[in-house]
């Protein structure tokens, strides 16, 4: 081939195109993977639609084996969200990168636009066709087949009918290929439980593909809060979304009331401390003027300020007595530590929250797992990829015999972290791993090292106790013999009186 | 916020926004990990472009400070490949999946039109302005300011100057924020210096911010190969490959001709022994009537039909011999292993080579580095995101104990790996991390205990030889005395001549 017809060669692509040649990244690698990236798209969206509209999500999953050796399922997924109209439907499911979730700074599940129409795109291509919806929406019910043109990344609706119905919900029903039912630490089962695990709030059914029923009721009937939109962060702002912000500014007509009405955290004050710094800048301009040597001065002096932290507001952890709730519900072990981190920011504002639940011995002991880690992003469950997650990566750095462990892998200790954001850094468009952000590692070290903490008084509490319980048994081993030699040397009392005034003795010094 | 207006925040995305946000799926996280990635993308097209037009690469990259404490840098990098055209240079270097290579079916460095287009993003969204760009393509000249509109995904050239000039290449300047320059194993004195380790026939000069200028010299003046576009193994084939490729099918009017044009190794007897297995699929119909149920037939017989592997053509090794030359020039280890493999698939037909060279003691033994491992994909190196890879898990996995050797992480050992394939399941668009598919990971293996043997072979030699030399220096010791003994015994010869033949004796027996 020359240099003649090489741009001959010259096109362009789709998105629907890209990820379906890079499949993997989605989180199409591997039958197990394939099958439990499914399963995650589908709870994730459904548990996303709940939360927004208020509703105590119910969701049912069925898996059911077509062909084994081929590797066919079929996957029902169904929820009592709030549906979703005709008018989107097929581009929510058919389409990449649409959607309600991509440029709203809020905490969400999901946060692509690419998860379940990534699954009709599987579906097609190991199938052979899309998905069959219903989607029950305010009062109507609309049914259909839908698939992706992989051209021109856009649905393609069929066999569409319309009825009436007064429930509201989407149930998605489908055929894939290339899948493998497993009830291992990758599979189905195993995410089910874990997003259980950490939405207490959530009934979830799973029929499995040997007809087996499991029922994860909810152990609290508390409605979630819906996710609020957040005003970002000036500490660590670019110059590039100052810039942005400004351009599409059309409410406020000065940079200062577009600064204190845009951002959270900056008040009158802030502006002018901000001012101060810039003077060159001129704050009574409209937004819309700005240009680059402006904004970028501007967010240079956002970082020389004194800020307060990013409002928790928007960001919704689980909150420390639930997931304590949930764990021992879940694991029954002899002790829990629970650390909620005040909320933090990474690479230009963005607020997060880790959370962390550390876990020791009982349930855990008799399960056999030694140093289990349980990585969550907003609540769902993180099963692949561990290698190169931050919360791995922290875990294994913490010096876990300063904290009276031997080896973490020793331990009958599990250690569950949470990141809440707006805006995950996941590592991929499979969203199985955390970016490696120093702020994000800073914070998880922290958490596991405050819990730790915990965990290690309890445990030299214990060793304590069980120092005393011994001193009690020795001295008990002389009391009958000194009862009577005193009553002897006395001469008077009874052995019995005085032995058992000495057990209350003992008692009030080694009891509790 | 109600389900009423939840839909009305229903958006559809570019790619370019969707990399705008989710900027470290492309590389873009951290400042040191930024600054490699540019250089990545920058030398990975001028090597591919140079390889399609049979041009001996010569690369120039200078890396300027502008302001430490921000992080700005100027980067420039220059080649002397064939040039872009005007009608491509904005598509190819400002927009995302726009290019010659995602759709060729042919082994490249890049391969998915991505890359350069991200760096004119990172330079936006960290400068406030796009690239400059200098392109000289036959005769012509064409120079602009380039940058993105990210919510159409479309390029945008600015300030074009045309003239005339004889010679061909690109010249890339433009300035970067957010950035550190580092010589460290992640920064881009590393990338280059692996770079030319498995790119002999590269000249290579960089000019780093100190104003220190290291040439890689070519150790080879043999030109590479120009890639070839590989057709498809019928081994692994999908369904849908199948059906998508018969409907695009427009020369060949029968599916025989078809199956056996289309494919690599299908000859018209095994036509035949394909046809046998799905009698009930007719062969002479036209490619574009086939329907999915045929297809996947088709494709589940081919499974069961005997190949010839894929044919090593089009996929492109570096070449035991050129691995172990550059090996000795960079790393000038004691002893070298070189394994190369034959051609294997993964998911699907996708043809690959693996090859490994491994070096220990000597140079290695002087760096003090231990248990190295360097990856390459297509001759690239990968820096980052080594945790999840399916070449740092699979040496992680060799019980290298069974080699002689002790702990991998302790012995004066490097493991170079190179993949070569058309198509490198890569875990994200970032590039730096290969996908666990279990053929791949089973190559590796391999190649890496065949090149282990022959290191223990050599260390189990050697330490023979020291026991020789211990025997031998022992025997030595009682030469003398027993020369002068056995001459006085015999009452003949010089004591001097008796002990010149018994050295004569124990350099026969103990020595080479």
């Amino acid at each position: 081939m020359s240099e003649e017809n090489i741009f001959s060669k010259f096109k362009e692509h789709s998105i629907a195109e890209f990820f379906k040649k890079n499949r993997q990244m989605l989180g199409f690698s591997g039958k197990i993977r394939s099958m439990t990236t499914i399963i995650h798209e589908y709870v994730t969206n459904s548990l996303d639609a709940c939360q927004e509209a208020g509703i105590l999500p119910d969701i049912y999953i069925e898996i059911k084996e077509m062909d084994k050796d081929a590797g066919k399922y079929k996957i029902i997924v169904e929820d009592n969200g709030p549906g979703i109209p005709k008018t989107h439907l097929g581009k929510a499911l058919g389409m990449m990168l649409a959607g309600t979730k991509f440029h709203r700074y809020i905490q969400q599940r999901g946060q692509q636009g690419i998860g379940a129409s990534g699954c009709t795109m599987y579906a097609i291509l190991t199938s052979g066709k899309g998905i069959h919806v219903q989607s029950r929406y305010k009062g109507k019910k609309i049914e259909c087949d839908l698939s992706v043109d992989f051209k021109t990344n856009s649905p393609v609706m069929e066999n569409v009918i319309e009825t009436e119905d007064g429930a509201s919900g989407v149930k998605i029903e489908a055929e894939f290929g290339e899948l493998k039912y497993e009830k291992s630490n990758y599979g189905p089962y195993e995410y089910i439980r874990r997003t259980a695990l950490v939405n207490p709030y959530l009934k979830i059914t799973f029929k499995d593909p040997y007809g087996e029923v499991f029922i994860f009721q909810r152990s609290s009937e508390q409605i979630p809060k819906k996710p609020k939109e957040i005003q970002p962060h000036p500490l660590g702002i670019t110059a590039n979304d100052l810039l942005e912000m400004a351009k599409r500014e059309k409410k406020f007509n000065r940079i200062s009331s577009f600064l204190q009405n845009r951002f959270s955290r900056i008040t009158s004050s802030k502006v002018n401390e901000v001012k101060e710094l810039v003077k060159e800048v001129d704050f009574n301009k409209n937004p819309s003027e700005v240009v680059w040597e402006e904004a970028e001065k501007i967010a240079k002096a956002f970082k020389q300020v004194k800020w307060i932290s990013p409002s928790p507001e928007g960001i919704e952890p689980i909150g420390g007595e639930l997931i304590e709730k949930s764990f021992i519900n879940v694991l029954n072990p002899e002790m829990v530590a629970v650390i909620e981190r005040k909320p933090a920011i990474y690479r230009g504002g963005v607020p997060f929250i880790v959370e962390t639940c550390i876990g020791y011995g009982g349930g855990i002991s008799q399960t056999n797992k030694k140093g289990e880690i349980m990585r969550f992003a907003n609540r769902s469950p993180l099963l692949f990829d561990s290698g190169g997650c931050a919360i791995t990566e922290t875990v294994k750095q913490i010096d876990w015999k300063r904290y009276g462990f031997k080896e973490f892998e020793e331990e009958p200790v599990v250690v569950v972290v949470n990141i809440s954001s707006p805006h995950i850094p996941y590592v991929s468009a499979g969203k199985q791993s955390i970016s490696n952000e120093e702020e994000i590692s800073d914070e998880i070290k922290n958490a596991i090292m405050g819990a730790s903490r915990e965990i290690q008084k309890y445990l030299s509490g214990k060793r304590r106790e069980k120092e005393k319980e011994g001193r009690k048994k020795v001295v008990e081993r002389y009391v009958q013999q000194f009862a009577k030699d005193l009553s002897e040397l006395a001469e008077s009392g009874k052995p019995e009186d005085i032995e058992s005034m000495l057990h209350r003795m003992i008692e009030k010094k080694y009891g509790e």
